[in-house]
C-alpha cells in the first residue's frame, strides 16, 4: 500500500471552483484507512438530476443495484455517499441491508427521498460493511457540507490510486456559462465496459434526466470505455452525472439540442482526462500509452483489436521493459479474433515506421523507438489493411509494482 | 533469460522409449542460443500418417501456414524440423520464401516429396529466419538421426522454458501394444485455442489421418484448449501427432472404433500430463492452479468462466501473494459475461468452503485456507448456481518472474 505516487501524476489538483447547488464533506470514518478522508458525502439542491453508467459485471455490488434502481425511479438526486476501503459487493444479504440503512440514514439527514440518494462503496469484495461507521456521521456530514471541498472529495475515494484526480471545465449553453466538476479514482480492476472504479461528475447546467443520460452514456464511449489498466471489471464500477440546474441556462429538450454543443464537448473533454488520469495511475504503471487502430473493418473491430494489444500482457510487460518488441503488438492483433490483413499490417511506434505490409520496415532504425520507449508517453500506431474503421484505446505497462500492489492488498 | 528453474519441475524426464520408425537428431545452429541445441530434426519412416491443431491466430506464422497446407495434401509425414530463437512469425514474403528453402532442403536430405516435411520456428516474432544456417545441417542430421534421442529433441524445442518436457504412456490396440511419446515447449502466450507453443507427438500404431486427426482435435479440447498462462496466444502454436504404423495393429476405420479405447485414453492422459507440464513452466510460475467450474448454463460458458478466472491478473497475482482472496474469484466470474446468480454463487478453496449463497461462508476459518495458499497446488472450485454445465481449466500464478523474463527477452 506505500506505493509511490506514479511517475505519471499531474503536479497537483487544478483549481476547482464551487458548482452552485452541491456541497461536499469528507471524513475519515475508520473503516479500513488512517490519517486519510474514507467517507465522502455530496449534497445537491433540490432539482438536481442524475446521470449513471454503471459495471456490466454480473456480480454488481449491492451499491450499484440500488443506484441502477433509484434512477429509474427518477425521482434527481440529493445526496451521494460514498466509502472506500470496503466495496460491499459480494455480501449477500445483509449487503442489502446495509446499503438500505446507509440511504435511510441520508435521506432523513437530507431531508430527501430515499431514491434520491445514491451511494459506492470500493475496496475489498466479500468482507460485510459495518455501515454503522458511516450512518453515524451522516447527520453531522450533510450539516457541515460546503461548496469548497474538492480536493478532500477526491482523497475519500481513492484505494491504491496514488493521487487524487480531478478536473474542470466551463462551457456555454445558449450564452450562459456553466461549470463542469468531477472526480475519480482507479486504480486496479480498469478496462473497458465502465473502467473506471468510480467518477463523479457535478454540473450547475440546468438538463433534465433523459438528455443528461444520453450525453453521458455517448461521453463514456471513446473515454472510460476506452481505456484499459488491466483487463479486469469491478464489481463497483459508476460512474455519475449530476445537474444542479443552478446556472439558470434554458433546459434543453435533447441531447441533440444545438445549444449543448460546446457542453457536449467540454463535458466528453473531462472524461477523457479523468479517464487518462485514472490510466496514469493504473497499479504499478510508468507508462501511458496510446494504441491507434487503423485499417479495421469497422470502429468496433478497431476497438477490440486496440484492446487486444493494451491488454496483452506480453505487450505491457514489454512497455515496461522499454522494449520495441512490436512482434508482440502483431502476436495482439492476431489474437484479437478481428480480421486484420497479415501481409498489410502496418505498425508505427513513436511515429516511426516499424513494419509495413507485413514485415520488418526497409531501412527500420530501432534508435529513435528506443528513445521514444524511455519515454512516459508511448504511442502505438497499427493499421490493419482491411477497411476504414478506426479507434483509440489507452493502457499503461504491466510492472513489477502491479504485482507487489495486487500480491498484498489485503493482508 | 537466466530465470531459475520452476519450483514445480519434475524431477527429471521419464525414461522416453524409441518408437519404431521415428529417428530423431538435435544440433546447435547458432540462431540465437549457445551451448544447446536449437534444432530438431525428426526423420519417419514411410507409411507415417500425420494430424496437426494450429493456432488461431489470424496472423498465423509462415511455418504454421505451410504446416497447414501439407497436413491437407495427406501426403502423410516424413520430416518434421523445428528451431528455437526466432519464430519466422510476421517476416512477409523472406519467411514463406525460408520455409520453402528448408522444406525443398530437408525433403531431398530424406529423399520425401515437400508436403511430407512439416517445420515450425518459435521465438522472437518478426526478425527475418536466417535458414542458412538450418539448411546447412539438414543433409547431415538427417544421416544421424537415431532412435534414442528424446532428450535432446525435448531440449532443442525449448525457449524461455526452464526444463524440457516429455511424456510417454503404452496402450493397447486390438491386443497390440502401441508406445505413444510427446515433447513439448511453452513457455508465455499460452492461452486458450491451442494453449502451447509447439508439442510432437509420435506413436507407432497404425492409424489412419483421418482417424489420427479426430484423436488429436477431440484430445486437445480438455488439455492444451483448457490451459492459460497469459491468456496470449502465439502465432506459432502447434500441436501435431505422427503415427508409423510399425507397431502392426490392425488400423481402426474410425475415431469411434472400439479397438481404440484404451488408445484415446492414454493418448488424452498424456496430452494432459505435456499441457500440466507447459502451465507449470508458465513464465515466472509459482503455483499450479486448478479451476473446477460447476453449475454453469452449459459446458462452454464453465469453460469461459474458468478461463475468466485463471487470466485476472488480480486472481493470478493474489495466488502469487499466497492470499485467498476470493472477492477477486467472484469478480472476475462476474466479467467472464456467462450466467451467474450472485446470491447461489459459492466457491470452495483448497476444499474448503469459503463462499456460499452469495457470501461468506457461515463459521469461515481462514487458516486452512491459508496453508493451501502457500502450497504449489492450488485448487479452486466455483458453482454459478444456474445449471448443470462443468470444465475444468488450469493456470499458474502472476509473478515478479513473469514481469522479469518479459521485459527483457529480446534485448
Amino acid at each position: 500500500m506505500a506505493a509511490a505516487v506514479s511517475p505519471m501524476a499531474p503536479a497537483g489538483l487544478p483549481d476547482l471552483p464551487a458548482i452552485a447547488g452541491v456541497r461536499l464533506a469528507a471524513r475519515n470514518c475508520g473503516l479500513r484507512y488512517k490519517g486519510r478522508p474514507d467517507l465522502l458525502v455530496a449534497v445537491m439542491d433540490p432539482g438536481t438530476t442524475a446521470a449513471g453508467v454503471f459495471t456490466r459485471s454480473l456480480t454488481a455490488s449491492a451499491p450499484v443495484l440500488w443506484c441502477r434502481e433509484a434512477l429509474a425511479a427518477g425521482e434527481g438526486a440529493r445526496v451521494l455517499v460514498v466509502n472506500s476501503g470496503n466495496s460491499n459487493a459480494f455480501t449477500g444479504k445483509a449487503g442489502v441491508a446495509s446499503v438500505e440503512r446507509t440511504v435511510a440514514q441520508a435521506a432523513k439527514a437530507a431531508k430527501a427521498k430515499p431514491a434520491q440518494v445514491f451511494v459506492a462503496s470500493t475496496g475489498t469484495i466479500g468482507v460485510p460493511l459495518e455501515d454503522g461507521k458511516i450512518t453515524v456521521h451522516l447527520d453531522e456530514m450533510v450539516a457541515e457540507a460546503s461548496p469548497d471541498r474538492w480536493a478532500e472529495a477526491a482523497r475519500a475515494i481513492m484505494t491504491t490510486d496514488t493521487y487524487p484526480k480531478a478536473a474542470t471545465r466551463t462551457a456555454s449553453i445558449g450564452g450562459v456559462k456553466v461549470t463542469i466538476t468531477g472526480i475519480a479514482k482507479g486504480s486496479g480492476m480498469i478496462a473497458p465496459d465502465m473502467a473506471t472504479m468510480l467518477a463523479y461528475v457535478f454540473t450547475d447546467a440546468a438538463i433534465p434526466q433523459a438528455v443528461l443520460q444520453t450525453l453521458l452514456a455517448k461521453g463514456t464511449e471513446d473515454s472510460f470505455n476506452a481505456i484499459t489498466v488491466d483487463s479486469d471489471t469491478s464489481t463497483s464500477d459508476t460512474l455519475m452525472l449530476f445537474a444542479t440546474g443552478k446556472a439558470g441556462n434554458t433546459a434543453p429538450a435533447s441531447a441533440g439540442d444545438a445549444s449543448l454543443r460546446d457542453f457536449r464537448r467540454k463535458l466528453n473533454d473531462l472524461l477523457l482526462d479523468l479517464a487518462h488520469q485514472v490510466v496514469k495511475d493504473g497499479e504499478g504503471a510508468t507508462k501511458f500509452v496510446r494504441i491507434d487502430v487503423a485499417g479495421a473493418a469497422s470502429k468496433a473491430a478497431a476497438r477490440r483489436i486496440g484492446m487486444a494489444v493494451a491488454n496483452s500482457p506480453l505487450v505491457k510487460t514489454a512497455i515496461a521493459g522499454e522494449d520495441a518488441n512490436w512482434g508482440r503488438i502483431v502476436m495482439a492483433v492476431g489474437k484479437s479474433g478481428e480480421k486484420a490483413d497479415r501481409d498489410r499490417l502496418s505498425i508505427r511506434i513513436g511515429g516511426v515506421q516499424v513494419a509495413l505490409n507485413g514485415q520488418v520496415a526497409e531501412g527500420y532504425d530501432e534508435a529513435p523507438v528506443n528513445r521514444h520507449m524511455k519515454g512516459h508517453d508511448i504511442v502505438i500506431e497499427v493499421d490493419v489493411g482491411v477497411g476504414r474503421g478506426k479507434a483509440t484505446v489507452w493502457t499503461c505497462d504491466l510492472t513489477h509494482g502491479y504485482i507487489e500492489i495486487n500480491g498484498a492488498y489485503r493482508t
